[in-house]
């Protein structure tokens, strides 16, 4: 069975950047599935209206509807648990809810104060009016002076990082011995950036940027090959 | 057997405030093995001689000698797999990584900026120009000037614990639905300014604050039963 997902698109809809979506691309391909996307833009909202909420990723498993991307990683482990398990046990899954949480608390508004201009760049035009005015009533200014300065300010970023660092100068993935859905969470996050923007966020020789590198060969290149701005 | 463990006491002896300490005596606990602390001050580095190295927590166990909170707690893990697991197999193992360097990394930095000027207070008369020197040298400025603003500042480190405070207000523990050592990494963490200061780091209805109190009934009440400043 194909799980049918919808997936946020840019003006060219082969452009797929959302941080969530690509947490969930990668969580299907670590168990196995195959995955038909739809591509969905920020104002279709009413698109979305079967999962009860207005926002993707959402999956249609069968019968089942699942939005949330913590929820969807949690149903993936529960409705498959044969296939590579995504958190290696009931520990492991408490303990990635940390790492969600982390990235969602941290890394998620840290990325958007260096690229949020440029996703304008990228969004549907039907979009873009109220991707300016919702982003830019969320960080009180305007898309452009958020971004200001980012060519200084991205040092403080890649400081924030440390915890993921510290993790990947002693193991090979998040997930120790093989990738788990932490190492999802993460480069998920960092696929954002790295499909919508052209501006790089790591240093070329920050061990997050060379797992970042084995991140891209997962699964025959399925996130290497997806295109960027 | 008894594992004997080397554990920072202040001018009372009775007094043990060292994070790294209070996390490996709740991992010792958790593992149900019996303890003998050896009351240790910053300035004896060579009675440490026979790790290798000169912090604490430094434990014997039978002819083996382990410092390092987070090699202990693997040591742990593995010496005594048959008892309650710390990490709950690799991959749980591997995530409570991310924790622990988002621990050191973020937490106890912040800590310090709070109480560094209480803990000469209490550390050993013999401890205090090392402890202030040596303190001053890696914050650049004195004792007295890191702590200043405490009352306004600590809104701030209150709002970098966001990810532990998301994951206590969806599960009971860190490991889930039972401690894991990640709970011991971030109670070890709060129970070095609860034990060694009195200003209050979290406010009362912080979901970090009503599950520090769960933390403090585990084990008989282990950590709630240590003597405070």
């Amino acid at each position: 069975m194909t799980v049918v997902m919808h997936d946020l698109a840019g003006a060219n809809a082969a452009l797929r950047f959302s941080p969530y979506c690509w947490r969930i691309r990668m969580a299907l391909a670590h168990k196995g599935l195959a995955v038909e996307t739809i591509p969905w833009r920020f104002t279709e909202k009413a698109v979305l209206a079967f999962s009860g909420q207005g926002r993707v990723p959402v999956i249609r498993d069968g019968d089942t509807v699942v939005s949330d991307s913590w929820s969807i990683a949690e149903y993936l482990e529960d409705a498959y648990p044969d296939r590579p398990s995504l958190f290696g046990g009931p520990t492991g899954r408490a303990h990635a809810r940390f790492i969600n949480g982390w990235a969602d608390a941290v890394m998620m508004g840290g990325i958007a104060r260096l690229i949020v201009r440029d996703l304008l760049d990228v969004v549907d035009p039907k979009d873009r009016a109220y991707f300016r005015e919702s982003r830019e009533a969320r960080f009180g200014m305007s898309l452009e002076a958020v971004q200001e300065g980012r060519d200084t300010r991205v040092a403080d970023f890649r400081a924030t990082l440390l915890p993921v660092r510290l993790v990947l100068s002693r193991q090979a993935w998040l997930g120790g011995d093989a990738p788990s859905y932490a190492d999802h969470i993460i480069f998920g996050s960092l696929q954002w950036p790295r499909c919508a923007s052209r501006f790089e966020l790591l240093a070329a020789d920050d061990p997050i940027a060379i797992w970042r590198e084995r991140m891209l060969d997962l699964f025959d290149g399925l996130a290497r090959r997806a295109p960027t701005a």
